[in-house]
């Protein structure tokens, strides 16, 4: 089995780095403090004898290549080392460092696999700095050119490309130097499903369609006291319109829709002023791929009427579409096996939130083990999952690496 | 008359300053901006032979107390020279300018008047970087203590009385230090009524109440992808709700209130993360005190029925309450009678926007004089009055201060 202290003990350290003066977690991809938090990933793989690899868009490997070693597809694991604002120090984490731990488990136990095993942090998994999410992991599967996904501007008005050479990180190899023979994805739940049913281990078989979009909608500022309610071309009251709208349709249906209203500016953003400018965000997810899109035509449709009956301008910018993926049957099944083994019960299950195995998923087969969020709670401070599952899910890990890397 | 080329000039000119790299008018209240602006007229009253005087809430005085002049109370005119972000270049400036411009008529026409004329630039009016609006004249008029106002903490963080001394406008006077005898405020309307019924100047003789809240709303950062609605505390989701229904029950009424929510900040404003906290500004107001308390009363049944269908705490802070106000019926007579003299239509009106007349009605006898506002638009670079209805607003406010002046 893993070394629990030293598993636990690194995602600790980890989650300290990028702490700001009021203890938020932030560690935005291709930042200062992310920067450090991949100084210290990569201390780490040195530490374990690993070869250090990092190609153009940033994504880290540590390389396990024993002497004499077939130069066969490596077995990947892996996740993110980026996180989200006022973030918990799980989400991503915990899938590298456990990674990195079966490695250097297998690697103290003198094992010689049968195929190199690798460990890799992608960039810019959250998609919070730069759009789209898991923008690594679809740049390295080929979804995404490398120089367009360089020249993305963020949130700051930053470009990654400058970004990562100014942290050092804008590595020599291509995305996708490795092609893997298998990738799996040790993650926190981030839902409440595991917790809810008292089940230690989630074996992932889907990810729901993920659909991101940036609306814009322009009114006319005028005075606050003087401008009767029939003369406004409000847009904070359009927006706020599509915010309910959402949330209704929502809450009125009964699949497993979900709608997210994350960012919101008004602008000039002044007491006194009807806003001349709203800019926000769309998150809609569903795990089916028409009812995906059935959803996207009624935002669409209802921007079109609240044009006309709100009079204001509209423009909508897509800044992430993915569709709903199927994990590999294999590894999935080889997750429920690992589970039944170590006396754990397991359910199939569909991810709610991205994960880069979505992207991997692509070039090699690729599943995902899930273990339980107290509460659900993700993108939090309070997201918390106990020791005693973070260790069973990196031992289920290292069984079906062992298993994986000596067939 | 006056020197219209001279008042269209300095309105012109005053309008440059403050402008950014984006031709954005913004001079803040005690900004470096508005310290700029502040310098600016204190030169022109300089030019003009009169007396400058600040006191300690940084109020300018210019006074014009002719030697011989008779220790009387003195005739007030003025405005104020702060802005809002994205400002127009009439609002208030063109009531200092137009003031200074009925002062330097009257002294270079040799008139001795009765008592002192005095032109005022009231501090912090627009009520963007502090509340309450009107700040200044609220405080020269004693309707709140000099040191809490100075201690006031603005949207950026900064304290009035800081930014005061580090501007060089935190003078000596105690505000207050001059009772007007009366005081007259001309002002651009700000809203659509004037220039719709063509008439080029207004009698002031009520201004609406005003009532501005800061709510914020506090529910649960989550994941957006795997937080189901039912299991959702969105902050962002119930501010929506708060502005759909302001607007909803403003437009449903036969009255002339409206509400506004002009600033609106999500946190942490991040695309895949249910926001944890929501913070907006709720600006309410009525010609009609009872009505306007009603409409308090309704925002806050709401926010409590808010709270127990989205589970979020709320909080709010009163941050201006203001009764309507009734302006000097002999002095609305007067602007009447000026205007009849000058062959030009007057009506009597309201005034929808908060000005320092309605401070200093407290008191003084106060009144106001509107022009029109092309297409009733105001706090927004668009704001436009023509030049013909700007001199003849300053022309009746001469006839009206040489009346005052001499009786
Ligand atoms: N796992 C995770 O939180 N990914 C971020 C991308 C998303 O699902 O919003
Ligand atoms: N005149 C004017 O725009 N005053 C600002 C205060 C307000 O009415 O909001």
């Amino acid at each position: 089995s893993i070394d629990a202290a030293r598993l636990l003990g690194r995602i600790r350290t980890l989650g300290e780095i990028g702490r700001d003066t009021d203890g938020r977690l932030i560690r935005l991809a291709a930042s200062d403090t992310e920067k450090l938090g991949r100084d210290r990933f990569v201390g780490w793989i040195q530490g374990a004898g690993l070869e250090v690899a990092v190609d153009r868009i940033g994504n880290i490997f540590g390389i396990w290549k024993p002497e004499g070693t077939v130069d066969a597809a490596p077995l990947m694991l892996g996740s993110h080392i980026d996180t989200v604002i006022g973030a918990g120090i799980y989400d991503g984490c915990y899938g590298t460092l456990s990674g990195l731990e079966v490695i250097e488990t297998l690697k103290a136990e003198g094992l010689t696999p049968s195929r190199p095993i690798v460990v890799a942090a992608f960039t810019n998994e959250e998609g919070v700095r730069y759009a789209p999410d898991m923008m690594g992991s679809l740049v390295y599967a080929g979804g995404l050119d490398v120089d367009t996904a360089l020249a993305t501007i963020g949130t700051d008005g930053t470009m990654l490309g400058d970004e990562l050479e100014r942290i050092g990180y804008a590595g020599e190899h291509q995305p996708g130097f490795l092609r893997p023979h298998a990738y799996i994805e040790l993650h926190i739940e981030q839902g409440p499903i595991l917790e809810r049913e008292g089940i230690p281990v989630g074996a992932v078989e889907h990810l729901q369609g993920i659909s991101w979009q940036r609306v814009v909608i322009t009114g006319d500022a005028n005075h606050a006291g003087t401008t009767p309610i029939s003369m406004r071309r409000d847009a904070g009251h359009a927006a706020a319109r599509v915010v309910t709208f959402l949330r209704d349709r929502a809450k009125a249906s009964n699949t497993p829709t979900v709608a997210t209203v994350g960012c919101m500016r008004f602008e000039p953003d002044v007491i006194n002023v009807i806003p001349s400018r709203a800019t926000f965000t769309v998150d809609l997810r569903d795990p089916d791929e028409d009812r995906l899109r059935e959803e996207e035509t009624a935002l669409t449709n209802f921007l079109e009427i609240l044009s006309t009956e709100e009079q204001v301008g509209i423009s909508v910018e897509r800044l992430a579409r993915f569709e709903p993926v199927k994990f590999d049957q294999g590894i999935v099944g080889l997750i429920e096996k690992a589970a039944r083994n170590r006396g754990l019960a397991c359910r199939r299950m569909t991810s709610g939130a991205g994960h880069d195995a979505q992207m991997i998923a692509r070039i090699a087969p690729s599943a995902m083990i899930f273990v339980p969020s107290i509460g659900g709670i993700s993108h939090n401070p309070k997201e918390y999952t106990a020791d005693e599952d973070l260790v069973a899910g990196t031992n289920i890990l290292l069984d079906i690496v062992r298993r994986l890397a000596t067939e």
